[in-house]
């Protein structure tokens, strides 16, 4: 099918090729200065510039890509949002009190879609791999948030009209002016020059780069011509209150990962203290976006699949590995994009093996999910594995690529496959002062200086009575260091020690500070993490755009060629007239269909055959049965019908259930279907 | 088993029912003063205390009830707390920070039983009786929760220390202080007299009785005996912002019902104008309890499954009803709870046919829950639907029906059924001025008088210009009685209609009123709901409860006996020995459950093999594999383990993921099995 061929349409010819050359080159240029200030360590600000220009020389070269993809691949986005919106797949929450953007309710179709979608991520990685599922609250305190860094760093900047107060993100409302009075006859071209420079460089800015932008350029509210304020942070969390007395601050979780993350102790137990073990959250996220657009892409609301898979730092190796090593993935490296190379299919044990990604465990995650996608709908054609330039990344991860979806608003990040090392762990564990480390056991014992403080019980006892024991423990409890402060402060008088809630006063004679030498087994270990990170909103919505199909020779009649496997309904059922001889028959169907926990749908609604099937295509019911008159003769009989093809099969009432299960669950091609049973030759379908 | 009995036994013992018989007589003394004072019209503030007396007196006439429950039926419940805070089934959420009281992580154990009851419960309803599914945004605009009366309605009172400002929800500090109060030696007799009328009206008092209460008996706050303040009321929402600018304000939705209500236009189409039908939503909710204990009974977040049946008013037969009619419940009617009589088993059918239940639907819905209940593990024994009181209802509604479960905690209220009328289509119906109705064909045509407001769109757009269209749209909104005061106001001068978000004014030369007769063959019908709402963590809860065993003779051996259904593991592998020879087996079963979609868990930890079946039973798995050394003699054997009987028998390794899917799908009972396949007489169980 021709919308298919898109992405390896653009890159395989050479005409278009041709077109591209001189862009790639520039992105070359660009990459190869900011890999030589690199090496010559030069200063971070002369770094970041180079950088910036890449990115800008990167963004025309993939926008000249789908611009230059062919006619045939265009795709009408009003006629799938219109279906999308007249069958209630979803559609904007609240909309009879005036809709909230951002939100959007999933109706009957959409809900099972996303439930099939949820249900298959179930299988393929949590029942699959043994995770260990978790299901953590939404409402998160204030300090887990803090720890994590989102109360500091989880911001966007926003410029206010000074008069009525509206906000607008800062990034977009430059974006936008700039590109309306560059389309703008008046100004004039010195202007719009400087303006293509700021788009290019926009990604990079901080707030007083934006701030220079919007006087420079004297850019005011789109919606009043007001004055605007200069740019102020706004969190994107949601914040509340927890309990009546107003003094407890929370916000809704922006990811699900820190969920897991303070339940490691927990977790690491239930696997009983062995590492490597993955855990997994299916969930809500929730982020406070200044102005949503773009439909299901960017909203306040929604569902998330997150993994955890925690491995021992040194050893990031992955038992199952070879069984996908094979797997090709178009793998577009931080390098291919600083050289201005497209992406490029690669088997993921060759990207492994010559360090392109940076360790098994990662490559295993990405081969999963490329399997996870096409699975469910997802055109492998149009997707690619999107490596973060180092300029990206978090500074604590290691190594990300991004599984990207090319839809018609560009290529979209819809899962970040990311080796975040131990900063998760290492934050929580600073800021609770609970230890989130595994034992891992040494090869060999290893001898060790130890230093600890030992408790004078006889002297605590007196002075401390009931508290003596807590003492003990808190003493025992002392890290090395803790115990050298101990030693150096009681010298001069007294040491004051923690305990739970309160603090005691311990001086010279309680305590002996001890020095030995000690074999150890085991070594305490933060675990790396490795992070595959699933936004279903986003897939479900490219499964949408590549499933959507328009019958040929009738571009009016429009249709979802959802895979059965995640097909909200399996099966219709539709009676060729309304007299109810046929009842039993269609009991019996049901009933059927029911033994195999089938979905289905009765339409016996009016208007002719040819246009019911029309409209279980469009909500991609992948198969029908017709019952017809001559269902009534001895044995039961009725017509099973194939959406993608419009091609039918007769068969007996009795063998339905199991016919189209299998068909549903792959055990059984069409193709072969139509080769075991007789084929039924049509008048119905409309054209 | 002893403990299955406990509601049964209470009921039954002959001795027992002597002591309760005084305690039902007080009980219909009181309930047929209500019905007295309700025959004559007395005035409500006095039918209100005799509620009050009535319910204090059924509160005392159920607590003796339960207290004189068998001895044998008594429950560890610390035991069980143990066992699930252990193996991680579900935690205190942050509990590294400190935890948050109300909120709870569900771990890999918790979390499986809970994904499995709400795979369940979608097949049960949503699949078995095809209810459109539906998936709305949390977070919910104030007017949407102003018009369903959350807004102004869904509070707690509260007090608060004068100094410290510590909040305490107002009955619970009450109710707390006055029984402390009647333990105390110090207290006069007279005292403890007056605090046990209290007690028995609490449930009764407004925020001044508190008040009154607070004062009287000089109450303080428990923990630093501080002075309190007046009760003050304290809505139980969650309160956010959405977007930037501050004054979008929203909550997190206390239930998940509105959603639906809000959808029931886009609903009705997509049932194709029809009704009945029925829309259900699974989802979380969010209630900022004042200070909530009982673990998963009163939580902060938690998870809802509701279902709104939308039906004609003056129709609520249900198609299916006879399919459940000798479904035999516990009902709790009104008018038995008046008369202190017990709960009684009946067939639901019976029940609707003497107008104890409402109606079919509503009935259908009981049996129904009943059915599910069962299935996921609750005892119905210890489950009863008690109807509410004319005055615990809300005054929309019709007629409700809890099903309460026994657990620890007395009666607990899990799914609520009740018949709300068409109340909330119509308060949002207000709220927005969207119609939501449906229409009705009319048996035969009517001919019915019509008053209109035809525009004058001559003259109308001379003034009006561009708002003419609108103008004509508003006024064929209008309702009869609207036309008619605008005929009335128009003739003295002006009229006032309001368009979207403004009003113009229309004079006489306008407007003509028509009036005149038309043949309608449809009427608008505003649908009445049924609504059942399960609430998940509760009956998970009673679950836990219900399916916890201790082995006979060896009480500190826990176990869950959970049905297979639901399991979060359905099966445990466990090798003999370290010994690799056995691994290719222990693969060949994996790979056999896997081709079932079985959750299983390899347990190849130190450990005898009886200490690791304890540990499995534990967690509720209800079949285990044992790889011996017998399993190596070809073809390869393993022996199934049953673990509540802790029975076992040997088959082929070919067979095993069908015997065991057969097994936990319920096509296979344990004793068919053991007729079918080889017992094996282990010597490994603990005793």
């Amino acid at each position: 099918v021709a919308t298919r061929s898109l992405f390896l349409g653009v890159m395989a010819d050479p005409a278009i090729e041709a077109q591209l050359a001189p862009l790639r080159a520039a992105v070359k240029e660009s990459g190869d200065l900011v890999r030589d200030l690199k090496a010559k360590g030069a200063p971070k600000i002369e770094v970041d510039k180079a950088v910036v220009e890449l990115k800008a020389r990167k963004r025309k070269l993939e926008e000249t890509e789908i611009a230059l993809a062919p006619k045939e691949a265009s795709f009408d986005r009003l006629k799938l949002e219109d279906l999308l919106k007249r069958r209630f797949f979803y559609d904007q929450s609240f909309a009879i009190y005036g809709g909230v953007t951002g939100l959007y309710d999933f109706g009957p179709m959409g809900c099972g879609l996303k439930q099939n979608m949820l249900s298959e991520w179930r299988k393929h990685f949590i029942l699959k791999e043994r995770m260990l599922e978790v299901e953590c609250s939404s409402l998160t305190p204030e300090p887990v948030l803090k720890a994590s860094g989102h109360v500091d760093r989880f911001i966007d900047w926003m410029v206010k009209d000074l008069k009525n107060g509206e906000c607008f993100r800062a990034d977009h409302l430059i974006k936008n002016t700039a590109e309306k009075m560059q389309a703008d006859p008046k100004v004039p071209a010195e202007t719009k020059e400087q303006l293509t420079d700021v788009l290019a460089q926009l990604e990079g800015f901080d707030d007083k780069d934006m701030h220079k932008v919007i006087t420079t350029f004297n850019m005011k509210s789109p919606i009043t011509g007001n004055d605007l304020s200069e740019p102020v942070d706004f969190n994107l969390m949601f914040g509340t209150q927890i309990g009546p007395t107003g003094d407890f601050k929370a916000f809704l979780r922006p990811e699900t990962a820190q969920g897991i993350f303070v339940n490691f102790k927990r977790l690491l137990e239930f696997n009983q203290g062995r590492l490597p073990f993955a855990a997994a959250q299916i969930g809500l996220g929730f982020r406070n976006e200044i102005s949503p657009r773009q439909g299901l892409i960017r909203v306040r609301e929604f569902t998330m699949c997150e993994i955890e898979h925690f491995v021992d730092p040194a050893d990031k190796s992955f038992l199952k590995f070879a069984k996908v090593a094979d797997l090709k993935l178009n793998l577009f490296s931080a390098c291919d994009q600083m050289d201005g190379k497209p992406a490029k299919p690669m088997a993921i044990g060759e990207a492994v093996q010559k360090g392109i990604v940076a360790n098994e465990t990662l490559g295993y995650y990405m081969a999963r999910c490329q399997e996870f996608l096409v699975k469910v709908g997802v055109d492998p054609l149009r997707t690619r594995f999107r490596q973060h330039l180092s300029n990206e990344m978090a500074h604590y991860a290691q190594d990300c690529w991004d599984a990207e979806i090319l839809t018609s608003y560009g290529w979209i990040e819809c899962v970040g496959n990311a080796d975040r090392a131990c900063y998760d762990l290492q934050q929580h564990h600073k800021a609770t002062n609970v230890k989130l480390v595994a034992e891992k056991k040494l090869s060999e014992p290893r001898v060790v200086n130890f230093v600890q403080a030992a408790p004078n019980m006889a002297v605590i006892g007196k002075t401390y009575k009931k508290e003596a024991k807590k003492i003990q423990v808190a003493l025992e409890q002392l890290s090395e260091s803790e115990v050298e402060e101990l030693e150096k402060q009681i010298e001069n008088g007294i040491y004051k020690l923690k305990l739970d809630d309160s603090e005691v006063e311990l001086k010279k004679e309680m305590i002996n500070v001890k020095r030995g030498e000690k074999r150890v087994h085991v070594e305490e270990v933060t675990p790396s993490v490795i992070e595959p990170s699933y936004g279903i909103g986003r897939i479900m919505y490219a499964v949408f755009e590549h499933s959507f199909r328009q019958r040929e020779g009738d571009e009016q009649r429009t249709y979802l060629a959802l895979p059965a496997l995640v097909a909200p309904i399996k099966c219709s059922i539709l009676p060729i007239s309304a007299n109810e001889r046929l009842n039993p028959i269609i009991e019996a169907v049901e009933e059927q269909l029911e033994t195999f926990d089938l979905a289905c749908k009765v339409d016996d609604s009016a208007g002719s055959i040819g246009k019911r099937y029309a409209r279980t295509d469009e909500i991609g019911i992948p198969f029908g049965v017709t019952v017809d008159f001559e269902s009534e003769e001895k044995p039961w009989t009725v017509t099973v019908r194939h959406a993608e093809s419009c091609e039918q099969i007769r068969v007996k009432v009795d063998e339905v259930g199991m016919i189209i299960n299998s068909l549903v669950k792959g055990y059984l091609s069409w193709s072969a279907a139509k080769e075991k049973y007789p084929v039924f030759e049509s008048k119905n379908e409309e054209k």
